[in-house]
């Protein structure tokens, strides 16, 4: 762990006060927002989220509001995704690419009322890259960062906590689908949403000031089911395959490198940016592919195996990929990870190697998510 | 002080194993890479960067590089300042703007060999800003962020060492320009340049791999002037009136309202984001200006006084600006701030006040730097 000196250049979320008394121990510096990232009891917090339910201050994750007459224009150039059938009330999880087809960032875009839309992006300045676009191409849209901070709710009984809190009507709700509501007078958008496999939803608050009051609504609500104060998890997202933007990629993976081709689709008609890149990309396969690692070790050793820089991934002396994430999986009772890896490696079914802690490690490449 | 997790998310500099060796105990995260902010001693660090000589991993001070024919037109765009008699060898402090005025950045940009430029930016990702606004705008240029990290050397003595490791004539070099050299076959532009008024250099590291080398020939070749590690320091930038982008920035300000007025030049010929809005702006002058606190305060109270979040400053109970830093000053003997307050408050020369770790204290406002 490394001590971070406060700064008034990294925010604070509107969850951040009821985090703290909730006894969070570590944080990361998330869109340049504090996230907790542990409340210093990994086994619970696993536990709660795949047994019960756990609720994550993900204020960090910032909204870049697109809103005006292109809005539908702008959003579709900004996505390497078909958006032309998205309704409101939908969400879609879309690649932001370059006009090289790098992979930007990985939001969930809602389509909000009133022809708003929200790009819930990952760890990258995407209202610079939003407002330069708009500017130079001239679309009529304003783009700005609104007052919206989520807190995620997660897990088997996450359910029955939202329709408890907002009606039954939220279990009817699809993946990534959403309804603009309110509680206690409170404005949020609910969406069933979350960086989790253990199903979920997202609240996106829309007042900042109350923070707190949403925080300690949700708990009051959670007892019953045994809620319990938590964060994006690394084990469970690494057993459900789930992306970490900037940690599983490098800042040249494109999103056919990333796990993302069922997201992509560079052959329809309309504009956007990065098209003809990955257009090509998807006619000669992408050079690498994000995958699993199963490790031969003792799970004790993964345990205590962070990843602080992506680790070279080796067959004897060759590098052919880059580890970024070693988890203990309790689901598989092994050691597993996540790795980019050159592609014909991946095709040959050969075994790989990592400096672990205890040295050389070897391991089976395996499809992500694990079986 | 907070714990922050460890990520591949969050990069480190080639210096990063030096400073950790050297005994750094606290980082911020900036352009998403670990940053030292102390040592442990910071009575001592400021010491060594007034009375001798610092040695700082600014390596988060990262580089996005134009090149190629249009670099000239690009790198003017880009900038609110007049570019068009600068000169290989030169840099600048530039302000980098949108097109409502915004204050995006504030990079020192530097001119070199080849028609490339290198905007040397504060904590805001602009790489993702100037891809876009070149895509769009179908300049003819290459953007990227090269393999480059800054090593600064800063106080009284840091001309002398530079002097020890480059030549005597490093010693002619005026304020930002900067030489392409060597230092025992590692690439490094050394510029006269850095985040103090102490004077000193900054030395970009032009090869990653080679960052624990640099570190330690500077080191060594320090020893004789008392070098010490250190980090940017808030009590020194305090005292000289240096701007911290982000952190006594809000996300409206303008470079009017971040001191920055000298630097902008929106009546210019050439064409440059914002242009049109800068020049609106001047003529009405800025709603808020940026300036300096000085608190009827005991420096011990200064000494404990940490904001980590922009902090209301008041005229009874009317919130007129925001306080961004409190430092307890050698120098001055006095507990100061940096705060940006409406510009008709600053012109009625009255007192505000503040909500200290000891309840509201007065404060008098006085321009930057302070005298």
């Amino acid at each position: 762990m490394i001590s971070l000196a406060v700064s008034p250049r990294i925010r604070h979320s509107p969850f951040y006060s009821s985090t703290v008394a909730a006894g969070a121990t570590d944080f990361t510096v998330y869109n340049k927002m504090l996230m907790p990232t542990s409340f210093g009891d990994p086994a619970g917090e696993y536990q709660a989220l795949t047994e019960r339910v756990a609720m994550w201050d993900v204020g960090s994750e910032r909204q870049v509001q697109i809103s005006g007459p292109d809005a539908d224009l702008c959003a579709q150039y900004l996505s390497s995704r078909d958006l032309s059938k998205m309704v409101e009330g939908q969400g879609k999880y879309v690649a932001m690419c370059d006009s090289d087809g790098v992979l930007l960032n990985d939001p969930v875009l809602l389509k909000l009322s009133g022809g708003r839309y929200w790009f819930s992006i990952a760890d990258s300045d995407m209202l610079l890259w939003c407002k330069a676009v708009v500017a130079e191409r001239g679309f009529d849209v304003k783009v700005c960062e609104p007052d919206v901070s989520p807190l995620a709710i997660q897990g088997p009984l996450a359910e029955d906590l939202a329709a408890d809190l907002f009606g039954e009507h939220v279990r009817s709700l699809k993946y990534f689908w959403f309804i603009e509501t309110q509680l206690d007078g409170i404005p949020v958008v609910v969406c069933r949403s979350g960086w989790s496999k253990q199903g979920g939803f997202e609240l996106f608050l829309q007042d900042g000031s109350c923070g707190t009051q949403l925080w300690d609504t949700v708990a009051a609500a959670g007892e019953r089911y045994g809620v319990a104060p938590g964060a994006p998890n690394q084990t469970e997202r690494v057993e459900s395959g789930l992306l970490s933007w900037g940690g599983d990629t490098t800042p040249q993976s494109n999103p056919y490198e990333a796990g993302m081709a069922a997201y992509v689709q560079p052959n329809i008609e309309a504009r956007f940016i990065g098209k003809q890149a990955l257009q090509k990309i998807e006619a000669d396969g992408p050079d690498r592919l994000l995958v699993g690692l199963v490790f031969d070790v003792a799970t004790e050793v993964g345990a205590t195996w962070m990843i602080a820089e992506r680790a070279p991934v080796c067959i004897g002396a060759d590098q052919v990929g880059t580890l970024s994430v070693v988890v203990c999986s309790p689901r598989m009772g092994r050691t597993i990870g996540v790795a980019q890896i050159d592609r014909c490696v991946v095709e040959s079914g050969d075994a790989v190697s990592v400096w672990g802690p205890a040295g050389l490690i070897a391991a089976s490449i395996t499809s992500l998510p694990f079986a």
